[in-house]
């Protein structure tokens, strides 16, 4: 397993990197789609976060990763296993699983064995990429590219926190809780209005156009290629420090409180706008919660609201076919200063 | 089993939510189509309705939840075993059964051992979706994208209450009788117009605008998220409410009688609306009664009847292709009134 | 079973109901197409009609219904039986068989079991719905929408009144006679012309617009709905009529008589007119003879001509792509007249 | 097997009918391809002239229906057993097969028994329609709906008069001479222009308007349907008839000459019509040469050409896309007299 | 096997004889591509040259036809059976394999039985028609209607002279080395550029205009199809002297010389006339040597050159999409003079 | 296996040849696509750039070729055997392995052969051909063509270095480094953006115009093709000597600096030119700087820059659909004066 490039070390996009930052904080805000033009470090960025996720314990061997203390989630497998006794458990990272372009169903899903099922009467699951991704980020590169079928899988598994596989009659079912994260290049296609309104977040990215930024890109990026490991040294402080700040405001999420002034400003922000539906302002509101407990606050401020609504907003806008996404920030801090 | 959003906590959207009702009360309405933007509660409805439906009693053991008092409708295993006296029978909520995008005939309709009914001459039936679908409410999410022999299937059997499956010869049949709901985002594709029309009831769906009850919607949504146990709690009241409601309204159903002015009146907005063919004017007539008993009363006014209008013609419009579906109220309030 | 809808009951549509009473009659003439609108009784009138139908006698046991009375139509099986002695039969109803829309050319046509064919010189056919279909109605529900190929087999049948099965060398062959029904929308695309004029009859079909009639199609149904049992009892005399008349019609047709000036007149109309080839001459001709006998006559009237050339005339009018069907009944007249 | 519509009591038409007596008489001259509006009596015409066509000498038992005085031309089986003798031999009418459009390349070639002839050295054939179709008459109804794939072989196989069959390195070829009869409604799709010039002769085809031959039209096919065998009896010296002059006009044409004079004629036909090809030319002398021998003569006149000439260019003629096909007779005419 | 139309009989068509002539002395020249109209002897031609192919001796019982005196091109099985003493052969003429247009990958190829290679460590190959069509010609009727993939299959074999089979690492290879002869009317579709310029020659081709040669057309056709074997008999010396011709060129060509001053001109003519890449130049000279030869002489002339560029250039003139290929042989004698 | 044509007697398309020649030095640069005209020596350079790779050491029997001295990067078979003390090994050519256009996804990645898997906890890989390019080059001719999943693999293979085979939960991963060398012709259809951007290096192709270098061109080829030996043995010391060059330049590459001047000039150009993304600046400096090797350099020059340029910039400049690309080398070479 090659060292990966330190998150920390990405220069520019802060966009898509506090994205990605607040999903590792609070995964209930629904993942990320990250949309821009090629090269521009998305795949980069995505497995770079994966050394900063917080670990987590999990039952030993099983396959799902259940969460060792809380019992009313466990797999068919460890409710068994625990009516004779405590569970045994270790300690690991959270994980980062990559979903293949051309992935089945079944490999998506898992598999059941129907032959054992109807002639012994005993269901033998193959775990699917799913059960791999629970408890951790799911990661499809050119999400915009995937079979329409599969990213429905992918976006009910996501909003449920479950995956059902029934095959004539036979039924299984696991806990699969993700985070989804995926990036497209929309120069490739686009993805069905009603699957991005189902990532939580969503940014556009383009490259650097500053010069010496490029060059600090170019120079970290060789600094990387010859010396992975001498690069990473060099920037473990900073990755040990957003990975506490993660770990803090995880701590800090449940406490954050917003006023009924920030749900109005949210709510009209969201109107002046024009999107479709609700999904924006419930998402707006996480996201802005989130925020705070990333900078160490109990309590909403108005500025959360704005990044929150910047990441939150730009996929909902209602437009007509073909027309570029643009979203107004002037008019989300009007709404916010009315 | 998470706790479902309760159908009472639901902000605006009455005309869906009216619909819903009237498919619980009078299944004979013939479900409901709503069509309407992404992230507007479809599903949520959909899935809360479930929690207000009046319990069924159910043959122990039975595949299809035959009805224990009706042995007519009895399915095959249940005639042969009700033949060795009476069948015992448990009491249960009638179910919201989802139906998956990409389902194929098999497992909607079910499948039957060929081999076995032809060499030991004993039929064995694997049942589909449909048999879980019996007494209940059948649900499929973004309706448009299925396949549309899959919506024939969904619809016949809506139609006859009876799911035949016939294989080189042999067949076999059960009692298939459920609402159908469908939800679909026009945006991604229209249903041929005949497969519409089949559908009693449609309605349009679009997000609230007004700014205090988009807030209203982000509150409970937070709260429920936050905790479902005590948010469901506070709701359960009216849960209850609508539920006995809805159960008497059952009751008084066969009773409520309609006058000639009223169904003169009923065919009168159909020709003025300009509808194709019958089904229209039987479902308002429907739609009307059912609303009636809902109200308590066992003669349709002309409210109902425009109530019930609203929800039965939008989607027997004739129109052009390509152009809006545009149901003129006045004109059925002036037609009511002519 | 469910009770099914009578036919006399049925409000208006006078085309489609005459030109199934005719085939009910005269099979000869060779099915009807209905095309029209959604929601206009279409297929409640096909299934009604079964009611109708004269009773036959068939070979028992037989899974073609084989007619015991005409050994030259035997079946491969009732041949081998005949040779033993004299079949034994029963009387019956004869049957409305439904065609699904996905049906396959082995569920069509039945199958041929090889392996044995092959290796014992034992030819085993498993029957299809033409098997069935023998001697009865085929029902075809939006028959725009079945497979080119499949709508081929039917009407290669329907017309030589003959199921031929062929495999690798192997080949069965069946009686198949039955009168074709099939209905279409036309908002969902065509038939091919060729398959359109190999039906004998086709008459369009649109919602009825007199409020008056439009209440009793209301009333009629809601009545129905709520009782079927009653609601039959109350037309059963109306029904008994009709079957009767339809029974004596049978049984003169073959003495009805058409002038040398009636086969004049149908000649003129087709030419008149503008349609491709002779078939619409020739079932002008039948469905003139079988008014005729259906008002008890054995000679053909102008209005018998009249009468029928609607019906025959519709679907063989030579028009241009995408234009709309337009008989122009003023100008058959004229040629009558002339 | 019903009675067929005698060949002499079909009304008008007289370039299919003769085109189909040539290739009955001269079935080197490769087929004939009827192309006409749907009505028009093309099925009736190709099943009618089977009762025309010579006997035939047949090997008794032969698959291929093998010509016993032609050992040159002995199927496998044949050549095998005239090692141990003469062949023994049945005469029999030729047949006229028919060639469904779904029919796969197994059914239409014949299939090799692949297992059998790698494990035990022998070859197993299993003979298709070009087997059945030897000596015959092969008829393709809407010939411009088969695959192009099939036509291609049923083409080849006519133009060579073997068929091979080829699989994994073994092979099977058998003789499969026969005269090709397509029909089609150009309504429904084009031939590849390749493939139709190699149909021998070409017709187009359109219903009857003089009123008077639509009533006898009428009249004849009502007579045939009332009693199939009357009319055949009343048809039959007229079948007689013809059947002997088709019978001495193959014996003649072997002796029928055409003058340099002649030969010169056709060649400016062709090339003041514009032609591709030489094809046009040669099956003008061949149809010319036919004509000549069934009006018992045997030197080709003027006529001759002209006659042979309307049905060998009318597919030949240099078009353009979309563009209707038109021969200019008077051209030919004119060709002819230079 | 019938007799085929002798080569020297075919009237006209002086290029694609030509072609064919060059191919047959000189296989290096890479094939040749003949595009036109239908009809005009394309088919007759390729068949007709096999007769005047060479002989060769051939390993006897080999698959592959390897030549027993070049034992660095012997296939697997040659070169086994060589070890164990010299190899008999046989002398025979080259061959004609026709390739049919729905050939599959492993049809052509031929196929590897994995599962004895993988048990028994054995390779069992089923050798394809590439396998057939060593030493010799391939031809393909109607190539541009091949799949493209099985096109380029035969072009990769035909540059390499070698076939190689690869099956999940079990991989076989023999000699391919075959002129490939490809005829297309583009009237039904084009090649792709890429493959259309690795055939080494290329020549349109039209049916005859001069009456006179039509008359002989006729003539000739109509006297072979009455008496192929007396016909023959005629064309003897001609075909002899042809192939003596031949013999003696291919003997000669090793020793043509082209001056620098040729090699000048070729290039010239490249560049005036705007051909992609150098194929072209290249495949000028050694159609200009190969004529060389077949006149007897060992130094190219201009008209060498002259004769050469008009097959060479034909199909790789630059040209625009939807464009007609138009060979300016002005330029190209203009470019020779300069 | 034939005599290739020597890369050093490629004439002209020194801008293909630099490409493909640092690649064989560093191939960290990502691979070329070599985008161009039919018939311009693609291929031939590709496969003659085989004969300057440079020996490697691999272990003997190794389905990788592992190399024995970097035990980090050793297959799992490499690894097992490791345990047992030191790995024996050769020394051989880099190779050359050409992927065909149908390649399926096994093909490319290699099976895994589950039975063997789940019954005997034994992995059995069978390799693809990513397996046998490991420390080579895999060449895709017509890469325009693939089948874009399997270029998704084949570039996520050549980006990572290492081939994951997964199938239902069992996985297998191997060593898979190796120079991605396309050809495609942009008349046949493009690549996706996405996927071009991901070779290193890019460079269109052109025939050559100069009548004095097609004439070297035809002379080199005609004397190779008519004795590759002896042509080959005239190039061998240029061939040796640039063998050599690129020897030394690998040695020295890893010593090769470039000032922050370079790198200012390097993101300078890469945001006049306009590319997406950064992947343009980190190829620029490689190239430059193995330029810089192969020149005996140890620091990057501006000529180096420009070089490299050339190579990077083409395929990466952002353009409107259907534009042809144009690098602007002026401007490139401004931004580095500025």
């Amino acid at each position: 397993m090659p060292q990966t490039f330190p998150f920390s070390a990405i220069v520019g996009q802060d966009q898509m990197n506090l994205g990605l930052v607040l999903n590792a904080i609070n995964p209930s805000i629904g993942g990320i789609l990250i949309r821009g033009e090629k090269g521009t470090a998305k795949s980069t960025a995505v497995r770079a976060i994966a050394d900063l996720l917080s670990d987590i314990d999990v039952v030993q061997g099983c396959l799902f990763s259940c969460n060792p203390h809380l019992p009313v989630n466990y797999c068919p497998e460890c409710l068994k296993r625990s009516a004779d006794g405590e569970l045994p458990y270790v300690n690991r990272r959270r994980k980062v699983v990559e979903l293949p372009i051309n992935a089945t169903e079944d490999r998506v899903s898992g598999t059941l064995d129907l032959e054992r099922a109807l002639t012994k009467g005993e269901k033998r699951f193959e775990p699917g990429l799913l059960a791999k991704a629970n408890r951790g980020i799911l990661y499809v590169d050119e999400v915009n590219l995937l079979d329409d079928h599969i990213v429905d899988i992918l976006l009910d598994s996501a909003a449920m926190g479950v995956n059902v596989v029934e095959r004539e009659g036979v039924s299984y079912s696991h806990p699969a809780e993700f985070v989804l994260v995926g990036t497209m290049n929309p120069e490739e296609g686009e993805l069905r209005p009603q699957l991005i309104d189902r990532f939580g977040l969503c940014t556009p990215i383009t490259g650097i156009t500053d010069p010496d930024l490029r060059v600090e890109v170019i120079r970290r990026r060789s600094a990387f290629e010859a010396d992975p490991e001498t690069f990473y040294k060099e920037w473990e402080p900073q990755e040990k420090n957003l990975s506490e700040k993660i770990s803090e405001a995880q701590k800090l999420l449940n406490r954050v409180e917003a006023s009924d002034h920030i749900l109005n400003k949210i709510s009209k922000i969201a109107v002046n706008i024009g999107v479709d539906g609700h999904r924006a302002d419930i998402t707006m509101l996480k996201a802005a919660k989130t925020i705070a407990a990333f900078h160490g606050r109990t309590s909403v401020t108005d500025d959360d609201v704005l990044a929150g609504a910047e990441l939150s907003l730009y996929h909902r806008i209602r437009r007509k076919p073909f027309e570029e996404i643009q979203l107004d920030m002037d008019l989300v801090k009007a709404s916010l200063r009315a």
